[in-house]
């Protein structure tokens, strides 16, 4: 017996930095004490075998939210927070979108709304701006950095959605000046304009074309062109969803000159390639985003940019459009490429992907795998060490991954309503069977012990850049193809 | 009252990863719990307005050492250790030398005998491998890893120390065989000979000359060697006091391929320049040592690389040679700059100078600071995490820094035998007031607490190659410039 | 006595390959004959201590033309056909602008007119393209590439210009089915437009704020989306006009990578920096061109890439708006950045500049200034070998250049009708004495001895690019310090 | 009738510039003139349908010369220059070999003798120099120099040749005082050793494993040394035989930051690759030289280096090793990868190899072709334009060839001595069916129109560097893959 709420004991601690074994005390939602060990208290969880994780953070989702071409994403607050949260994530920071005209208070309000009665964990908000009209720079942006929203992603693509780069001058200075981030969708829209036309007119409607239509030159060019931007304010930004090794050798120049760019990519970059749109008939349409999956070479980068640093932050970029007239089919069989929604469902799997590819294999520490997850997305949007961070102090959001776990991907065993997930039939090895959040055990025995509303709003800080690396090794050396 | 042998409390504690505020409890000089509050034991420190930090470890440090040219270093292990202690530093990791011919067991033994008697704090062993015979690699160096020496520096230059690349490949292979690190002293000998002669034919003969024969392009040259020997064997390297821009270009795009090449540099390349050689008479000499401090360009490209994460590890090179005829002038004021030893003092200093300059200036976060002083070389050095940690079951190796302290640098207040210090008269801000050795308190109040011989040595486990970065923004920005 | 209509004896002829000494014997406008010893023909010209060159090609020049900004070049065909003649140019190009709207066969066939009564040596033409509509894509453009004119400008920047990417996707698509090649002017116009909105809020108005707001940055990105587009396409494009490291960066690394990336540059990148245009009042608006004059750094890359072979041509963008309210000043002292006429003149002493600092100091061999000058704009216009070589069955345009000469520049002395040169005052030793246009004696004692009309027009063939280059050493190096 | 020699009428000439149609006069051995029409002299060759092209220079060739291994090359100076003029190729650079401890003077005397007898066709000499002590260095190379030998090879690599850094800083202090060119033999033998030694303790014994252990990286890594030696002393350098695109970025590179580094390469790393010495037994051996052929990938790299100008030269490296006990396989079936002679024939077969894979595949312009086949070469070593130009005072080394010729490669109608060919079975399409050497017409209807002893030796003035590129486009365009 003791004064704490809750022990976690005998787990294999990990946080972004180390891995030790202690227990856990925790007190009103927070970490209030890590020993080497401490009694039980009346509620104890025995982690013999497990590795305590802090939970994690996905910084990059569409909750509630209509697509650029009108489709309403299949979540609301419910289903996406149950989601994350079975996955291991803790906190997710969807956008409220400006669409033009509209104003931002108010879209702000009423996105708060829907969030409040429906979350079952902690969110944050970043915005989409379309209009910067004078109204939202010279007021509605800067209360809303003050009142905890202080990211703003921008868009150089899809023609209702794209600014000009005047425009995201203009919302680079304000971010400086207010102290908050911009995330930039960087793709050069003309060239995906006339790309699509040509394609059009040589009959080339089929899934696959989307990708081409999306040439990994478009990607790299609008990046470079962010990075001026951001280096003519002398800004920091951050590239979201970078697909493969064009952008990324961009990104990479531009940190080797000492520009504060920061980088994030998703499973889709690292799991899927350009192969899964080209199926018969619209199948691919399931694997239909933007960016989309590259090849061989690209995956391969975006594994080595996660691992050296380059990407700071592996986000979902969950849109959880339905295969079916609602989002990725509007005209079934007839669809053509430009018809499909554009996204992929993700945010449950977006972890244990990647521990189980990455981490049990080898090919990534834990420590990384903990700081590509959540510790970097809290420090990058101000929420660090509340969040992220296995830090007395820290709110106590803890995940207990059991690393002998095999599961068998199957959409049905998922929480999101998208009713499909490209990673169908997969075999992952670790999931984390109990999931903690603010101190309260909400999942466990593979139930839901949270409520709508228990998810609480936070208001983020300032944004800090962070970068970290670990490298990979001469693949052709002479001496272990000969000698070993 | 409590269970602890010592308390801090009331401190604002920073690691590698982050900074918060929590009380520490040690047991049997341990770590034994973090807390948000703690009762104090019956020893207790109170750390309101001091910061707690991990103390450090200096992995580059010549102690009880002959020179290659056969002066003897002015510190014994009593000497060192007190000098690192009063700055802050915890473990120190000197070079056992093995000379050519000596017999490596006898040259470990004679090594950890002249430590065991006077070390105050803990510390761990480097080889210096000159003569890597049948004997030496097939058995006595593997021995030597198996008892917990598992790194070695070898030379490229100077003509008593250096192997040729084929040995160098010989170490390589044997270090990766049994889960060592080589370290690499990285210039061109034969390019420093030329210049050497070629200087003194036209009567080029003061200290400055020094720096001359040392060109930039003879440590590009011999860093780019040692990274391709690394290559071609597919074996992590640590580059050993990188001076400048030029090796730091061929560090960064072989880490930009994903090799495992570390880098260390040192106060001398952050606070000296090339002018400082360029004295009256044999003034120069003091601040001889191999490589030379460049100029500007190259000073500032060490700061931004100790920040962007190119190099990891921040060392003193500490080589305390007397200015007199045992050490820095053997011919007085006739010496030449052939003549002088090569090294300077700075084991006391070196983590006063960069928190200085570094973190209280707002250059370098404090969590970069702890990482390049600290954890970075635990890690490197296979001391990780029972060192360079505040987490539960590290050893209780901390320093307690007033930020508020400021000191004028004199050299009869430091703690080494060299007699002089490159850094005279300058004004230091912050200082490790307090400093804790496995759960002692070692320094208060300016005085010395411990006694020769309590230092242990340390056995390092398999090193482990660690990087972290942060960038610098764009200076030349014309908003920067004319709209702020 | 002998067949030929004129014979250039006992010179030495220099074309982009080589240097020798041999006479030449022309007949019907042709060289028909290089051989060691010529006979006299009736018109004989001795060439003793003379250099042979083939005459100038200039590439880029604004003639009779009016500017984005409504304002007319102060040059009809004459008077800049007569400077250019002068200068030691026997063949200009210039442009045909597109305003929008305009019906290209009309824009044609006025210029056309224009130039034929005037010219007095032999012209080519490009096209401006300002409204690529289908009439222009499908048709206009395609007959004007047959009829000889092979070559577009597109703009990046001026709002009555500009292209978007999209449109240039589609000139560039145009341009490789035809056969053309397609110039651009890169600067991004949105950067440029938002700081000259911020410098103007900030009252920064005089001369220097307009070098301030079209910054490298806005440069180097456009040059990178040129780049970009013309790789997505598989298209060779010419960047005209670079004037600093910035954006030669870019070209240079898509050389690099195999891209077919031409690049020009000026006198005014070579001879004038920033400084110039921050004299006191609107004096500084005779310095004021697009790109702007930029650093002495950016002045040395511009040197060494007309060495290296990065920059292929070296043009004029003679531009010759008067010091008065018709072009610089349209409200005199009152006038400020935003409303100066945009262009130098330059076209009389553009190889003149290049011969003296160049050739006549060693840094450029006459090979190359030959190329610079003359061959590759032959080779990159498709006039190539009709123009700018020294061979049998070439036009017989041959500058006759007295290497001892020197003048003080005046604009009294230029035959421009700018009013002023920005290179005033300076002395340039070298000057082609003699001149020769296709077998007729041209220019001879200062005097014109060809008549308005005289010129013809140049159909041009397919563009070919060309590329040469000669490097620097190591202006660092120890040896060359110390030991010479 | 007329006054000249010889005419050649009806061609089509190229040159490294430019190509026309003209006819060529000839008196005294040289060219006397080029005119549009000419009439016939006495002897008369009637051009039309050839290609009138430079003869070729072959500058790396090894010619009655003893192996570092003591193997003695086939080829005297009778069947070595028949063989290269058969081939098209008028004039060839040997090397003179110092062998350790010889004497230079009798050295070059005894070399001078032995091709004095013997040669068809005009020869200069370079020097292999492996011991350079202060009698050489003082005075035998100076004098050699100042007697038009202006060229020395050093090797890094073979122990019998192999100077140290320093010496070769001593070697490249003397070749720019007194106006020389160094040529680098580049690869690491430290790493070649190793490796060897490791390969043979595993039982590596194959002629494919001289290919393994000489492993890139040895080869990348001595070309910077190389080049880092170069730039400490501002002196330009050639790279010889460089083979593929890992030294081809370090050099690249260097030319990039403005070093003089010039570069060479041959047909074997354009046309074999290491699957070649991976045959049965010691068939591989006829493929084995330094360095080896290596991956598809290096000879794409080669290839685009040739057209981008990063390589400058195309030589032979001809070293005409009989597949016998004297050469290849001195052991016969026995013979381990160590003791085969390493080197190629190549020298006839050199220039058409690459008229017919580059020229007629239109890979490669005509001009370019001359350029590295013989221009080039004349301008490094100091022989232009007395030879690779047709210019009027050029000497008359002349190669019509006929482009519609197609022979298959076979060892027997070679003229060198070696007996066999790596090219066994190709086809080639191209071939110099009439060479004229200064005036002579020396080749024709496949016969042997020259004397031993008609060649003459050549004084070489001072080397010049010369670099010259073409680029490849974009292979990866969607545009190219989608829509055409």
């Amino acid at each position: 017996m003791n004064e704490f709420d809750l022990t976690i004991r005998n787990g294999r601690i990990s946080d972004a930095n180390t891995t030790y074994y202690a227990d856990i005390g925790i007190k009103d939602g927070k970490i209030a004490i890590i020993a080497d060990r401490l009694s039980a208290a009346d509620s104890d969880i025995d982690a013999t075998g497990l590795w305590v994780l802090p939970g994690g953070i996905d910084s990059h989702c569409h909750v509630d939210e209509r697509s650029p071409m009108g489709m309403r994403v299949a979540d609301d607050f419910l289903s996406a927070t149950t989601a994350a949260l079975f996955g291991g994530t803790t906190t997710i920071i969807p956008f409220a979108v400006q669409h033009r005209k509209d104003h931002l208070p108010t879209v702000i309000a009423d996105y708060k709304a829907l969030a409040a009665q429906r979350a079952v964990i902690d969110y944050a908000l970043h915005l989409i701006v379309t209009d910067p009209n004078p109204d939202t720079l010279s007021s509605h942006l800067p209360a809303a950095i003050r009142s905890g929203i202080t990211s703003f992603k921008v868009f150089m693509t899809y023609e209702v959605l794209k600014l000009t780069d005047e425009q995201i001058l203009d919302i680079l200075e304000l971010a400086d000046a207010e102290g908050a981030l911009v995330m930039i969708h960087a793709e050069n829209d003309d060239m995906i304009r006339w790309l699509t036309r040509k394609l059009l007119s040589f009959g080339h409607t089929s899934p696959k074309f989307h990708g081409v239509s999306h040439d990994p030159i478009a990607e790299a060019e609008a990046t470079n062109r962010a990075v001026s931007l951001a280096a003519l304010m002398d800004v920091p930004i951050l590239i979201v969803h970078v697909s493969g090794i064009e952008p990324l050798r961009i990104i990479h120049g531009a940190q080797a000159l000492g520009l504060n760019i920061l980088a994030e990519s998703c499973p889709q970059y690292l799991f899927l390639t350009a192969e899964d749109l080209d199926l018969p008939g619209v199948e691919g349409a399931k694997y239909c985003c933007s960016p989309p999956p590259r090849d061989p070479i690209s995956q391969k980068a975006v594994w080595d940019s996660l691992l050296d640093g380059t990407l700071q932050l592996y986000s979902s970029d969950h849109a959880p459009y339905k295969f079916d007239e609602t989002g990725k089919i509007p005209r079934g069989e007839q669809t053509i490429f430009t018809e499909m929604a554009n996204g992929l469902p993700g945010i449950e799997l977006r972890m244990a992907l990647l521990f189980s590819e990455g981490v049990l294999t080898g090919r990534m520490p834990i420590e990384r795998f903990v700081a590509l997850c959540s510790t970097n997305h809290a420090r990058t949007y101000g929420l660090f060490p509340r969040k992220g961070a296995i830090a007395v102090g820290s709110d106590a959001d803890l995940a207990l991954w059991d690393p002998t776990v095999k599961r068998v991907v199957r959409a049905e065993l998922l929480h999101d309503k998208a009713g499909y997930t490209p990673y169908e039939g997969r075999t992952v090895t670790g999931w984390p069977t109990t999931v903690i959040s603010r101190g309260r055990v909400a999942v466990q025995d593979n139930r839901l012990l949270l409520q709508p509303g228990d998810g609480e709003l936070l208001a983020c800080g300032t944004p800090e850049p962070v970068v970290r690396q670990r490298l990979n090794g001469n693949p052709n050396s002479v001496r272990r193809k000969f000698f070993t």
